[in-house]
């Protein structure tokens, strides 16, 4: 008889988004003479640098002419996206990554959920909490997180960012295998300093860990003594792989388009002790398992490196950052505390009163047709807090702003 | 300490069509002078039909601009793909398929890889053999195929496909629980008639089996008898799930664009025996790891469909067609005994004097310049033919069956 994996359906039965979403069309259906105002999913406002639409037009006539056509492509991505990542995501910072260990993927999603299978089912998975929840999901369907308690995963180590240390994760002092890192943090909005980072790459030496840093939203860096990547830490190579992503830095949530980088120094053993080159056993997995991400998308992705692409991603970017500081003192102005907004595009909101956040999320839904993201679906430790995106219109942003103040008398002590 | 799962180091060193693609390598360092032709990978040399192109420049202009900028998806991907794929490849053969059934992914291999996972390591897979390589290898990495011995994984089922019974694998004397069925078959080219697929049905309803019913060759089909989807057979709604792929009817290959159907009736348990809904579970997968298949690639898809797509579509493949008659006869004219290739694009060619397949594909390669795929890289029952794809030019095709011809002298007999 066929059987189901039993870690898939003991998982909590709805992602966080999907529920996000469900509400807000309950709302909207109620209200429909009310424009709703999302400051919720993460998702993009303006649209793709013209420098990349133009590429997506070329590598289109290409692929429509016999010539010129591309069929499957190396499946860890063409080598004119892997050389510009490099040179301009790594070198530019003075960090030597090799284009071999560059690994192009259809997102950083897509690649942090197939990543996770590379891992036996008994290793310990610490994450920052609140995190992504992809992080906590992916390594609870791969066997790593024991029963969902209606929580927390019980077998999940979590590693609390409050403001008592500055929304930083610190090493614990058990042991954990698989660590979960991401800076900018989504959804706190706070970033990692170079010392909490050196503490975690001296502590996955020690442990024989490997860090999974996710660095989907360096290019909103704004502080110079902040590092974009894992691998401005000294002996990093040996202990951390990074995922990057093209949806934040250049608008393509639509689009589909991430990397993953996999230093040829990893070695990570079997249960018996056999070492394993974990980029020899990524690119064997991604041989097997994927086709390459589509030839026009990857173009449009080596378009954004291009000088008017650089300057087209910045400026979307300075505008996002804008809409963060709006919201910073948005929240401030209806008396709620605010972290997060100044190296992210994510301001991390503490909801007044202590109120519970799912219950803030849907006072301001149904009150004030605003949406948020309620902290306890990004952990345990994200209760007391929603996440306000900057990824609206700044006219939204603002009207958004405004809609919160006028709401604010109703806001519990 | 992280240790890596111990199922995927044991996999055999490397991918069938990354040796291919090394061996091949070698052999135009060797002889600069001399022009490679590919039947091997079965990747097209025909153009994106210009409905589709045309639809990806429309979509490209779309993401560029703020009023129609699409951001994250739906990740079992649009109503507008997935409503004209149960309109054009189900409505059309009297098959019933619903929109929520349907999820539109990056390709059939990237699917059938990440399926597997929803599945328990205890159950038993069998595969067609031969069959393209990825059926066992994903469930070898889900660790449902046990060791590799060099030649078979030692746990997985093998459904011989020979002469002898057509090339249509029977339902065995024993228990297995996922069934990995293809047809029309990569690599054989053959197809399995009403009756077998019937046979198979009822085994996996009485067997409580769920059958992988890969159908990423069906546009091929040109005798009328043959199903081109399982759903064309009663009861398969309960015990069946269906692979496709715009790669091949398409030219989709670089573009990356393939849909999986999970009826509704499908219902599989935990291994403590509580039922769950295999569309459901499926759902909650990809919400959690999946962002959906880029939007102008969507479009491009549905393009397919329009009365020009499909125009253009159909002169495609029977060009493609048209190679496979060509070399099933070149075939025949070199002494070799071929079968397959009338309704499908592959043609599996015996090897003369039962040499072993590796060896006359390296005569192939080496004396004649000419690449192939070799059987034994399908499975143990591969061994002794070669596939040949019909996916080159007419004039590489003409030119590779003189090859062949000029070559016959030197076969063994």
């Amino acid at each position: 008889m066929i059987t189901v994996n039993p870690c898939l359906p003991s998982m909590p039965n709805s992602y966080l988004f999907a529920e996000v979403a469900r509400r807000r069309k309950n709302a909207e259906a109620m209200h429909r003479e009310r424009r709703l105002i999302s400051l919720g999913i993460g998702d993009v406002s303006k649209p793709l640098p013209q420098a990349a639409v133009r590429a997506l037009h070329a590598a289109s006539d290409e692929m429509g002419a016999e010539a010129t056509l591309k069929g499957y492509g190396p499946a860890e991505g063409y080598a004119f996206l892997r050389s510009a990542v490099c040179a301009h995501d790594y070198a530019t910072r003075g960090v030597t990554i090799y284009p071999e260990e560059v690994f192009i993927t259809t997102g950083a999603k897509e690649t942090v959920a197939q990543f996770q299978w590379l891992f036996d089912r008994s290793c310990i998975a610490a994450v920052s909490d609140p995190v992504y929840p992809v992080y906590a999901e992916t390594n609870a369907m791969a066997g790593r997180a024991g029963q969902w308690n209606g929580q927390e995963w019980e077998r999940l180590v979590y590693l609390p960012c409050l403001p008592e240390n500055d929304f930083m994760p610190m090493p614990p002092d058990q042991q954990a295998d698989i660590i979960c890192l991401c800076s900018p943090n989504n959804p706190t909005g706070t970033v990692m300093t170079r010392s909490a980072l050196e503490a975690w790459v001296r502590y996955a030496r020690e442990r024989h860990a490997l860090i999974f840093f996710d660095a989907a939203y360096e290019a909103f860096i704004t502080d110079e003594a902040i590092p974009h990547s894992i691998f401005e830490i000294e002996g990093a190579r040996e202990v951390a792989v990074e995922f990057r992503s093209f949806s934040k830095t250049a608008g393509f949530t639509g689009l589909r388009c991430g990397y993953l980088v996999v230093p040829q120094e990893v070695s990570v053993p079997t249960p018996d002790g056999s070492p394993v080159n974990l980029n020899a056993l990524w690119k064997r997995h991604q041989d097997t398992c994927f086709n390459g991400c589509s030839y026009p998308i990857q173009r449009a992705a080596e378009a954004t490196y291009s000088p008017e692409g650089q300057k087209q991603c910045r400026i979307v970017i300075e505008s996002y950052l804008a809409n963060a500081a709006a919201i910073r003192k948005g929240a401030g102005a209806a008396g709620l505390r605010a972290y997060g907004g100044i190296n992210a595009p994510y301001v991390w909101v503490e909801t007044p009163g202590r109120m519970p956040s799912w219950d803030f999320f849907d006072l301001l839904l149904t009150k004030g047709g605003l949406v948020c993201t309620p902290g306890a679906g990004f952990g345990p430790h994200g209760e007391g807090y929603v996440r306000m995106t900057a990824f609206a219109t700044a006219e939204d942003t603002a009207e958004a702003m405004d809609r919160l103040l006028a709401l604010s008398g109703s806001f519990p002590a």
